[in-house]
């Protein structure tokens, strides 16, 4: 059963989205390119969409969910680190100090990274992770972080999925962070989760061949190096870009500019009632340029507040 | 229709494999990795098999493909560079002088790839490797290299795929190199391709955002850096994996080293009739501790010779 028939045989499309102009542009994008005659028309192979994932598929307030493992690790770990007590970024970390992890700077961040990230295998990472984000809660909305993911754009994932899009995470957080939990989630199998990294190496460990992290910085999947992460992993320029930060800036930029229908879409945190209302000043997920310049791109600003019927899956 | 059932309804696989061991353990691996009231039934998500490039689905004797590019770019980019003449390695190339270009070292290998695979966008590398191998030809067989695949090795790409399995190359060769051909000569799509690569970076030049590729290594995908390339870009471990060289060793090592069912394939060239007969004192895909070690940790040996009743497509 060819994609298109499985489309037009689906129930109707984006049912949690409010019937305005967000919902019309991206089923118009949606039936352009995979209409055949339409001039428009995008074969199957090139149908490729890119999500940011924090903030856009799921939330990042009060602060990004891994930094929450973070702060929960250095906290379990502790006790093999006394010296952490009184040293920075952890001391700030262990008194609840955001401010203070934040003075650490990119050095501090290296350093939480480095002693929470590496030091074990890629498996026994993964673990770590998939015990972690089975108990860990919200701290305000006291849910699974992973129930805490936007209906509206499951549905959107959904409905590409459908047209015969094939759909990757693009990240700034970290890919083996990512990776254990996102096909269960989200339907994303872990090669299309795309994201920041550190250095890895292959050794045969009592035997047994493992994967080794080391405490060393690989590459950053965030702004700039979005388009770079995209084409490195995917090998082609996206038709359909879904962020919400001035950190997908470029990566929607570089996705819009291309030949043909392109669709670039920004979700805007404006619902204080049903999530949290955010942009131009926040920490997290700060979007500035993006509400300035988008607008202008032809992008589409997708009002949480108004676009959503429904934030979260039932 | 599901994908076994597709794989019952195709015709009998392997038809260019003779009836031999090889690929009865081919064949017996796949029903037992696809048979679901089999103990080593593997799930489709798991279901990862990966493929060296060079000398695994296409010919690199007398010279690794791409080193032909290089030396055609050498030749072609001359005008622009008469001091090439008159300094290595480029005068080796332009001499023919292929052991003056090995006694370059990695230094050589470094300058000739920054002179011909850097300094451009990645569009524009796509276009001149997708231009050059339209063109070129092979030394001695005078027929296009994309026709010198190996049928025995297109058709277990297939069966693989037609029961269910995700096909990646994982080969020492550039990425940007192998995915402007590979879907239309293997049917592996570019975002399945994991190769060696060069940095990259974003820029927005004349008001057209473009990737610029830069003349420096970034990763190069061979030895102990399968495996790390496979984790990097697939996040889990193949349960099959096919190479030919010493250069897949720790690729097919990592492979058959997890728990169930594992199929482990080197690809032995004695074949000097046919193609080319070498093995442990090759330049290009030497195969040495692999021959020794390999039917000892339980891999197939597979005689292009013996086990192969054809070479190429029709």
């Amino acid at each position: 059963m060819p994609v298109t028939a499985l489309a037009q045989g689906a129930k109707a499309p984006l049912s949690s989205w409010s019937d305005g102009d967000a919902k019309a542009r991206i089923i118009d994008f949606v039936k352009a390119v995979t209409t055949e005659e339409n001039a428009d028309f995008v074969d199957l192979d090139n149908r490729i969409a890119v999500f940011d994932n924090d903030g856009t598929l799921w939330g990042e307030q009060p602060m990004y969910v891994q930094l929450a493992f973070v702060l929960d690790r250095v906290k379990a770990l502790v006790p093999e680190h006394p010296e952490w007590q009184t040293t920075e970024p952890f001391k700030s970390v262990l008194s609840g100090d955001l401010n203070g992890v934040a003075a650490s700077g990119e050095r501090g961040l290296v350093e939480l990274v480095a002693a929470t990230h590496a030091g074990m295998t890629s498996e026994e990472f993964s673990k770590i992770v998939a015990d972690w984000i089975a108990k860990a809660r919200h701290p305000k909305l006291d849910k699974p972080y992973t129930s805490l993911i936007f209906q509206p754009m499951l549905e959107v994932i959904d409905y590409l999925k459908q047209n015969g899009f094939k759909v990757f995470i693009v990240s700034g957080g970290g890919i083996e962070f990512m990776r254990p939990w996102t096909d269960k989630v989200y339907g994303i199998p872990a090669e299309n989760v795309i994201g920041s990294s550190i250095k890895t190496k292959y050794e045969v460990r009592d035997g047994k061949p493992v994967i080794i992290r080391l405490p060393e910085i690989d590459f950053i999947d965030d702004k700039a190096g979005k388009p770079v992460g995209i084409n490195r992993f995917i090998g082609r320029q996206p038709i359909a870009a879904f962020g919400n930060s001035d950190g997908d800036f470029e990566m929607l930029e570089w996705t819009t500019s291309g030949s043909g229908r392109r669709l670039g879409l920004l979700v805007h945190h404006d619902d204080g009632e049903r999530e949290y209302a955010y942009d131009r000043k926040s920490h997290f997920g700060r979007l500035d340029r993006g509400l300035d310049e988008g607008p202008k791109r032809g992008w589409t600003i997708a009002s949480m507040k108004t676009d959503w019927k429904s934030i979260y899956p039932e």
